[in-house]
């Protein structure tokens, strides 16, 4: 698994981890039922604590996008609820869409955005 | 200044102090030129660390929403460079979209729930 860790980001490190793999899963590196890393192994991977990587795979649970099998670790498995979805996705959305306006971008500058990472994603998105 | 900080969640204090004043300024509470309260206030107000306020300032002031005046304190101010803002904005929205796409959501559904956040804030949004 390919992990890219910006150690001198304000953002946390176990922040940036479970984007990464977030954000392998929205582009098919990463698929359901696919194993991850184990703990051990991440830390010494990227030279960081244990405890950062357990703090993202437990975060990664509550979210709904691993499970933790108590022999295999942690397993790709994104939670269907499509309105606990909405719901989780909607408070981020916020957050990003408050910075577009504070920084003037108007309805269509956002939806093109949208459009614009969307197709760079370029996976199954219908 | 009223803000919401929720000493369960995840995200750390400074984060949402940071979310919250940008939500302020997205949705018109907090305008260009105010004054913010004082590291000693908020941190007072809030019951919280004076560090950790001064974190979020200089964070806001890093990713250019206020201005540090040495004898007034922090300021709205946001940075006016189109480029800038779009990079910056992308940058979360693709944190963002990955998280929808691992829930399903769609195209579709993505541009709708952005246009029900933007209604929402119910601002100068054009």
């Amino acid at each position: 698994m390919y992990l890219e860790i910006d150690f001198n980001s304000d953002e946390a490190i176990y922040q940036q981890l479970c984007e990464q793999i977030i954000m392998g899963i929205a582009t098919s590196r990463l698929t359901d039922g696919e194993v991850l890393p184990s703990v051990r192994q991440l830390a010494d991977d990227i030279g960081i604590n244990m405890h950062t990587v357990n703090k993202a795979y437990t975060i990664l649970k509550q979210e709904g996008f691993v499970k933790i099998d108590r022999r295999r670790g942690a397993i790709v498995s994104v939670d269907a609820d499509k309105q606990r979805a909405i719901a989780s996705v909607k408070k981020d959305m916020q957050s990003v869409l408050a910075e577009a306006i504070c920084r003037d971008l108007s309805r269509s500058d956002i939806h093109e955005l949208v459009d614009q990472i969307l197709d760079e994603f370029g996976t199954l998105v219908s």
